[in-house]
Parts: structure tokens; sequence; C-alpha cells
């Protein structure tokens, strides 16, 4: 039975990931200085084997053959999202996908060496390069999957994701935000003039952090038995479903970076850790792709861990592990300060997604070849002067230079972050709706209700619906803007 | 070319072994509690993968070809310890691979049920079928290799040792052990006599202990840009060359145990690190076997790290790290305390060998059929009482269920521990032939004479020769067991 067959070639392809997983997490956390080269050779050697078994030919008839078997309506559903994801590692020739592996490894290089001193001039030929084979890699992935060439590359990291849905969303929040910003900072100012912000500084040892963050972990759902927490240098969530690692870093001097840091990767970890594990070596068993994810891990960090109600119920938790008896008032406008900044990764909610837009914009404008990468740092100073009111034309470092993922060949990722935003602020609306009382249970600790319904219409659903159907299925309707602006209109209007 | 398929086959074998020597150390050391059972799926898979791939006839052609093509006497040896180990692992029919392994785990399984409780009666049929199977395993083995039986099982372990060599040698000690076992004990009596054993008890945190044995990992010539020390329940040495993964585990009321475990350790990763790098992936590069290993990490606990010159240089190190200024007098009796007792894992270095050469000699017996599972427990009782005057009879848990080497189907691996204490001593004295001044320099801390000897001698080897060929090159004779007998003589004879 060839159904039999698929279900053994995802256990061998799981059994890699496992391995790459692990490896991954391990050379972040727990490796030895010295051991990056082999190990990078290995882990090499071990995605070629991946990439070999995946796409191999036989595959393919298992996949047709299956097709003709009596299934039932999971395993139907399993065959056909292994055949999306065999026909988006198959679409593209291996000699080009070798060639376009050497050309953004060296670009990526290139910008590490470049970025610390902002030179823009020995960064740009190789940009310009990946550029030039993004636009013939997503003219080969528009052709197999009948989609436009911008929307082939976003089907790899959201399935179902188009630019028909995102664009008039991303125009819509544009045009909220850049006149809400101005209006949000005055209220900002207007509280702190009122009432001065108060530096939340003091000296917390790691382990009383780190005995925190686990607190907080348990407190809003993460199993312990099936994960654990560790040190990095920049925070992520890795490993497996069966053992999710996060990791965080830690300032002596305050907690809450570290803090938030934390709640946002434990949202990452939930989603893992929820996954229907009968299903976990087979595509539709895995999280769905990278907005949902972020949908997740934003969830916690800004729909539950800057919600003031969750202070309620956070800040006697600190003050056990920190002996730090912070009030509200101090707390509330540090998770709750805005400001404009010319980096996206330390921007906040509110001009978070005007970094993203810029991104979206000038990425489909260089893919369509109507942008070429030397005109790069004037367009991206134009849209950063019109959207955020600052100017990065002297300091490419903080402009078109701060992101890895144009260096490293990742076009169409960007737009995941703002929308994993908006769909959090859907998600919330869609509990509050069935659940009114949902800000009690948060500021008693109480997470349950809030867990099961997302459980229920996100986590168990894993790769089993697309991006956009998964959140129409949970909320009742499609992609709508309008439960983030209201989101950021309660919490930031004044 | 042939010779470069073999490189690259032995690449990508060399990657799965990175992965699984990895996922190993982790299991042990930081994956979560719930994750094991996903991390045995991977594992079993990926060895499953390294099998088929190290099995492939077309290995056997590239090698036949490789043979005949123009290569320098490093590749020679390379492509021939590729064969040797090629034989090695096709020599047994799949299916009674598959046999074996499950009829392995299974008893494996039923030890660890059953040892607990000494419940002989339940075991004794697993390991029945344990033996049956490696008597017919030994017999396979021994039609391809040429071997009689029992050598083509320690063949596995230590490539070239035969029992036509180690029964001599190993008579010779018992005969020697038996008689100076009582002297030995009656001469420390008469030290602690004359001065009582002094506790070396205090109260030691874990963080300063692993401090103390960093510190001497690094003194004793362990790198620590390649290698890194962690806990877990057992003490090991995994990981991988370029990062060698070495763990102990700590008593916060006495720090010996910790310490000597760690030298123990740090003996075996430093054989690791130096093994000749551009040959890592191939059989010729790795460690030779079992008895050299045990060699390597006997060397630094037992010539170096019991020898009273060591302690005249750690001393002053244990006061910095655990402020506890401990004497001479204080210390050396703990390091060199001898005492009768069933656990072979629990024994010192004189009364060791003596529960080797029993299991050696009962192994042999076992395999050739003149014993069997069920007359096991008075046949160990009989040697027990010869050679160590302690009777096991009401005891099976303490007699022939302590180890876990036979009920996991590991036969012909005993003799290695003791051959390795006999090869280090036998080392040790070829050392000191040279460099008369070897205690001054260790007594000083300094131990680069000695590290440089073993690089040059045994390090650098590798798989380059057999076990005994290494050790005749290295001592410039062959085994010869009056170097560790003259040894316990003068650490132990009164």
């Amino acid at each position: 039975m060839s159904y039999a067959k698929l279900d053994a070639h995802c256990r061998s392809l799981g059994a890699l990931e496992h391995a790459l997983a692990i490896l991954g997490t391990d050379e972040a956390t727990h490796m030895a200085p010295g051991g990056g080269e082999q190990r990078a050779e290995a882990m090499a050697s071990l995605s070629g084997m991946h990439h070999r078994q995946a796409t191999t030919p036989e595959v393919g008839d298992w996949i047709e053959a299956a097709k003709a078997e009596a299934l039932d309506p999971e395993q139907k559903t399993a065959v056909s999202e292994l055949e999306r994801s065999y026909i988006n590692m198959t679409c593209l020739p291996s000699d080009f996908v070798e060639r376009k592996m050497r050309t953004s490894m060296r670009s990526e290089q290139l910008w590490r060496a470049a970025r610390p001193n902002g030179d823009w001039k020995t960064f740009e030929p190789a940009l310009q390069e990946v550029v030039e084979m993004t636009r013939e890699e997503a003219s080969m992935r528009a052709d197999v999957l009948g989609l436009a060439p911008y929307d082939a590359l976003m089907e790899q990291f959201d399935p179902g994701n188009r630019t028909e849905t995102v664009t008039p969303v991303f125009e819509e929040l544009k045009s909220f935000l850049v006149e809400f910003l101005p209006r949000a900072l005055d209220a900002q100012e207007q509280r702190h003039a009122k009432c001065p912000l108060k530096a939340l500084s003091g000296d917390y040892p790691v382990e009383r952090q780190k005995a925190l963050g686990i607190a907080m972990m348990k407190a809003v759902g993460f199993d312990m038995n099936h994960g654990s927490l560790s040190i990095s240098d920049h925070p992520f969530c890795g490993g497996v479903p069966s053992d999710v690692r996060m990791t965080t870093r830690y300032r002596t001097d305050e907690f809450l970076s570290a803090l938030m840091g934390i709640l946002h990767e434990t949202g990452h970890g939930l989603y893992e850790q929820n996954l229907p594990k009968q299903w976990a070596h087979w595509p539709s068993g895995k999280a769905r792709g990278m907005s949902i994810h972020e949908s997740q891990s934003l969830f916690v960090e800004k729909q539950i861990g800057r919600n003031p109600a969750f202070w309620t119920f956070a800040l006697p938790l600190v003050d056990r592990y920190l002996q730090e008896n912070w009030s509200m008032e101090d707390l509330l406008p540090h998770v709750h300060l805005i400001k404009r900044g010319k980096i996206r990764v330390d921007a906040d909610e509110v001009t978070y997604p005007l970094h993203v837009i810029l991104r979206y914009e000038l990425e489909q404008e260089l893919l369509a070849g109507r942008l070429e990468v030397k005109d790069l740092p004037e367009a991206w100073d134009i849209r950063m002067q019109a959207s955020l009111g600052i100017s990065t034309l002297d300091d490419p470092k903080n402009g078109p230079m701060q992101d890895v993922h144009w260096p490293s060949g990742a076009f169409g990722y960007f737009p995941s972050y703002t929308l994993g935003a908006l769909m959090a602020a859907q998600q919330w609306a869609a509990i509050v709706k069935i659940n009114p009382d949902v800000d009690r249970q948060i500021a008693a600790g109480d997470f349950e209700a809030v867990n099961a319904w997302r459980r229920d219409n996100i986590w168990s659903k894993a790769s089993t619906a697309s991006t956009p159907e998964i959140l129409r299925q949970a909320t009742g309707e499609v992609l709508n803007p309008a439960y983030f602006i209201a989101h950021l209109e309660a919490r930031y209007g004044g």
C-alpha cells in the first residue's frame, strides 16, 4: 500500500528533521566554541540527505497511487498536504537550488562582514545577485504553482496567503497607522508628563529571573515535561514538539526584556507542544506556517503579556521571585512604551507594521524589476520618511542592511510578522466574543479557557488547511484588520 | 575514482555519526523528561539509515576498485581499515541483526526490571536466549574472519586482540593478584592503624566543584574550545572530537568522587580531541577501540591522578576552589583505598582485574557451551570465592546481574577494561624510561612532556594499526603485565 510507504517515508524524514532541530538548538546553547565547523558540515550533509529523500521521484509515484487508495479524511488531508510540500520542494531544478544556496550563503557572509560598518557598496552587488536569482526562482515557482511570482514566494512561508488579500489589508493598516502614530505619541507624552516614567532597574540575578520565567511559562500553559528554557545570544524557540527548546538572554540590571522575550517564545512553544502527536511526522501535523506561528507568539506577548489584566496576576510573581514590589503604575508605561525608530526588531506593536509594510512593498518592487538594488537606499529612505518620519539615507546599517532576510534569500517572509499580529488580535476578539470574562480569568492566572480555544481552533489544526482557511474557521471571518486597529486604539489611543 | 566515492561515503556516514553522538549526549544532559520516546524513535531511524548506508553493496565494490588505484600510504591504510569495518558490519545477515537487536533489547529491558529485586529466575530465560544468539553470531563472525569464535567477538571492540595473547597475561595477573590482595590489604590495615583514615567531608557547592574540575581538565590538557563539562546521572564522555561532551555527577558533601570521575573522563576526552582531524570521517581516523580508550582514561585517572606527585600540584587547587586545605596525609589514603567487594564498577585498581577476569573466563565458557545460563550463579560464586573471597550465591543482583553488558548482548567487551589498565601502566613505564623527570613535571603541573608522548604514540595513531600493534610501536614490546604488577607493588605493596 502506497500510503504505508509514505508513512514510513515521513518517519524517516522526521528523524532527520529531529536531528537537525536538536543540532541547531544545541549549536546556539551548548556547543563548544570550536565545534562549529564540524557541526556546519554535519548539518549540511544531513540537510542534503533530507532534501534527496524528500524529493526522490518515487515519492511522487506513491502520492499518486495513495490518492487512489481507500483513505479516511485525515489520511487524505495528510497525503494532499504532503503533495503540496513535495511540489514546493521539487519545483526548482537541483542545480538551481545549489547555485542559489551558494549565492545566498556568500551574500549572507558578506552582509555579516559589511553590516557593522554600514558598507553598502561592498554588499550591494551580492544582494543584487540574490535578487536576480530570486526573480528566477519566483518565476519558476509561479509557473509550477499557477500563482503570481510574489505569491509563489509567500506560499513557501504561509500557504494560501495572496497579495490580492494582503495588499488591501496592509493599505488600510498603513493609512490608519500613519494617522494614528502621532496621535498615540502625543497621548503618551501627556501621560508621561502627568506621571513621569520610572526606571524599572534593580539587581536581578540570572537564576532568579530564570525561575520567574519558568513560573510564567508554566502558568500560561507550557509543559516543562516537554520543553526547557536555556540561554542563547538571540532568543528563539527551537527543538521538536516533544522537547521544545526555548531560549532567552538576561540583563541583570532589569528584568522586563527577558521576561517579555520568554512570553513571546512561550507562544511559539505552546503551538509546537500542542500539535497533534499522531501526525507529528506528516507535514499535515506540523505548524502551519510563519504567520500563524507568529500569531501564537504575539498572542502570548501582546494580547496576554501586555494586557493590564495579566499584570494583576504577574506583579505578585515578580515580587515573589525578584523581591521587587513594582506597582501597576510603575510597570504598564513600560510594557506600553512606543517610539519611532529605524530598527524593526526594536519596534513596538504600533510602529512594527510600518517597518514590515515598507519591506513588503519594496520586495515586490525588487522582484518585479521596478526597483534595482542600487536604488534601494533611496527608496527605503523615502518610505521611512513617509511612514515613520525618519531618514536612514546616511545610515544604511540601520536602513536596508538591518535584516538577515534579504541577504539570505528569504523574500516573501516579512509580511508574516504583521499578518501574525493581525491574526492574534482577530483571535483574541473571537475569544472575547464567546468568553467576555477572559480578562478576569487572566487576572486570576487562569489561562485554561483561552488555551482551550486556541487548542481547538489553532493548535490542533496544524497544517490541515491553508493559513487563511484556518483563520476563517477559527474566527468565523477572513482576515480583518479592524480587530488589530481597535486593539491599538484601545491600548494606545489615549 | 572510487577512493573519492569512499571519501564522500565516509563524510555522509560521519554526519549521521555526528548527529547520533550529539543526540545521545543531549538525551543524558539536556533533553526534557518527556522527550525520550521521540528521541528513541529518531535515533533508531538514524541508526538504521547509518547501517543501510554503511553496508550497501556498492561500498564493497568501491573498496575493491580503490585498492587498485594509486593511493598514498595513508590512503591505503584508510581503505584497508574501512574494509575491515565493512566486513565486520556485513558479515551477519540483516534478518539475524534485526532478530538479535530485538532479543537483546527485550533482555535488557527485562534485566532493568528484574535487577532491583535480584529476580534471577525471571531474567534467566532472556539471558539464555541472548547467549544462544551470541553463539550463532560468534560462529558466523568466526567463519568470515577466519578467527576462533570468541576472538571474532573481541575483534569488534579491539581489533587484533586474541585469547592466545590475552589468556596467559590474565592467568599471570590473576595468580599475582590472588596472592597480592591479602598482602596489600594487610599493609593498608597497618597504615590505617598508625594513621587513621580521616573523612574528606565538607560542604562543596556544585559550582565550585565544577570550576575545580574544569581547572584540572585544562591543566592536564583538555581543550575547552573543543569540549565542555556538564551533569548527568552516569558520568560519560560523549560528543564528537571537535566538541567532546564530558559529564559527571556531584555530591555536595565530598569532592573526591566527582573529581576522580572527571579525571577519568578527561582521559577519554584527550584521546578524542587529539585524533587526526584530516581523517576524522574515515574509520582509520577514529579511536582504535575499547581497550586503548580505557588505557587513556585510566592513564589520567590512575597513572596521573592517583600519583602522589599529582597531588603536590592538585592540593593547592583544591584549596583555591573549595577553600579546604587538605594535606597529602589526609588525601592519599583515600585515593589509594582498596577493599574487597562484589561490584565491579565500585572496585579499586587492585581488585578490578579479578572482576574482569572472572567475566572473561565465564563468557568463554558460556560461548563454548561448557556452561549454561542456569548454572551461572553457582559458577560465578565459585570464582568470586576463589579470587575475592566473597560469596554472591544469595545475592544475584550483585552477582551475575550487576552488569548491563551480557543482557544487552555485548560479549567480548569485558577484557578491554583490564587490558586498558595493563596498557596504561606499560605506557607510563615507557614514558618514565625516556623521561625520568616525569614525576617532578607533574608535581609542577606540567603535563606537556607526558602528553607529547601520548600524542605521538597513541592519539595520532587513531585506527591506523591493530590494538596490539599500536601498543608494540608505542612501548617497544608486546603486552606485558609486569608493568602493571610493578605499579601495584609500588603503590600498594606496603
